[in-house]
């Protein structure tokens, strides 16, 4: 099977981006004519399909937020699956779940998310170390994407304690580039655009490892901070700034011109991979 | 509405137990009966369902464990759902589901767990800080319990990192003591009983949390272990060894039958809160 990187790489040159739409499905920003006599679950499909569609020209990769989705209870499954099914062949699919269990409670998450659901990757939690870890990264083609330094505010109450002379996060880098070794390429990072300087010396820890980048756009990152991560493969997550740049009828249409605006952006500063 | 603490001291005194049933079901392990000619689905809600009528009386809080629910699919929610529903009143639902994001991603994660669920606790994951742990505080009555120091062997990886001549697991918990301070009693700790010197250390520096403790039984910890933590609050998780005492169509006398003994060894190390 090919490694997962190739086909990223396929999907970044196919669409020449290293965008990634986030799907964070929030009803309450929704345009108020899919909310009006709808249930939230099919004003969600409903959305999602037009997001999908309008952005999909722009984007390598398709990342859902898994909280939106279970806030809808029962149909909330549903709701996941059928936004999957609309992601186009070729394109990357990552599961925004943030797990983080031990042995056999891993092996049913990464189940349900890798091997049931299919989802090409998968972001996961570290604090419990590399049991919580391995059984997402036993999937060949795929990817685990362990949360390294994010890109939240008190990310620093943890992540930078110092631990000879660096930060915790950078421990977590060198383990993770241990696992990677040892499962044939299907770890990456999880890092925050709100720290180009944790952007940088992640990459110079970690040369080949791919990068999730969430933080540009609502969260107050630009496009340009990830530039000191590109020299190694990169996905580049907006959702906010691209699902709500309107919420009216033209909701789409305005989404592909967010997407295109920052694919664009983005591709100025990793010309070398797309 | 009554503090989290007061509600578990009365489930505890009621059923003069500390133990926690720890409802991880795996089809793979259920009797071969309950397999037959049925779903997954069907096996594990009436695997769940002879399991609580058979121990609840000599426990005080059933802990749910969402790997297991969400492997099921489409159709997890509704047998979690169902199962939760089986719990008699006044005991205390504990979902363990270890969730750990930010913002409204947490927000909408707490809200599916304690608000529409309508579970009593929830455990969470701290690598990302304040901002991942604050919304599942903000349930009145309800607790969030934070991994700490967990049972597992990785947990050295990270957890133990030194940071000012103590390991990291104690910054957690004094992080947790404040915002625990700020949320008026809606704070806890997950700590393994497989680490008799953590569950001392973190008494001492959190000496009224409540303490949910996974790891007596098949993981290895012995119901003496938790004497440590014993002079506060503390919820003692078991699974395996109370789901699987049995495969066979005695599995729910032979759960009880356990679940009675562990509940009277633990008794034994705790007479001061039963």
């Amino acid at each position: 099977m090919t490694r997962f990187s190739e086909r990223l790489l396929e999907a970044q040159r196919a669409r020449k981006s290293v965008l990634c739409v986030g799907l964070d499905p929030d009803v309450q920003q929704m345009p108020k004519h899919l909310q009006a006599s709808q249930s939230p679950a099919k004003s969600i499909k409903h959305f999602n399909e037009g997001i999908i569609q309008a952005t999909a020209p722009f984007a390598c990769a398709f990342k859902l937020n898994f909280a939106f989705y279970e806030a809808l209870g029962a149909g909330g499954h549903e709701v996941l699956r059928h936004t999957l099914d609309c992601i186009p062949e070729g394109l990357i699919t990552i599961a925004d779940a943030k797990r983080g269990d031990i042995g056999n409670s891993a092996r049913q998450y990464a189940h349900a998310i890798l091997g049931e659901l299919g989802f090409d990757a998968c972001t996961v939690a570290p604090y419990m170390g590399h049991d919580a870890v391995l059984p997402f990264l036993q999937y060949e083609g795929r990817a685990a994407f362990v949360l390294t330094r994010t890109s939240n505010a008190s990310a620093k109450d943890f992540q930078e304690v110092p631990y000879q002379s660096e930060p915790l996060f950078h421990l977590v880098a060198r383990h993770v580039n241990r696992w990677n070794e040892a499962s044939a390429g299907t770890a990456g990072l999880v890092v925050g655009a709100t720290s180009p300087s944790a952007l940088r010396s992640l990459r110079e820890l970690c040369p080949t490892l791919p990068f999730l980048i969430p933080g540009i756009g609502a969260q107050g990152g630009a496009p340009g901070d990830i530039a000191p991560a590109a020299m190694g493969p990169v996905i580049v997550s907006s959702s906010r700034a691209i699902l709500y740049a309107s919420n009216g009828t033209d909701f789409a249409d305005r989404a592909a011109q967010a997407a295109r605006h920052t694919r664009n952006l983005l591709t100025s500063y990793v010309s070398a991979t797309c």
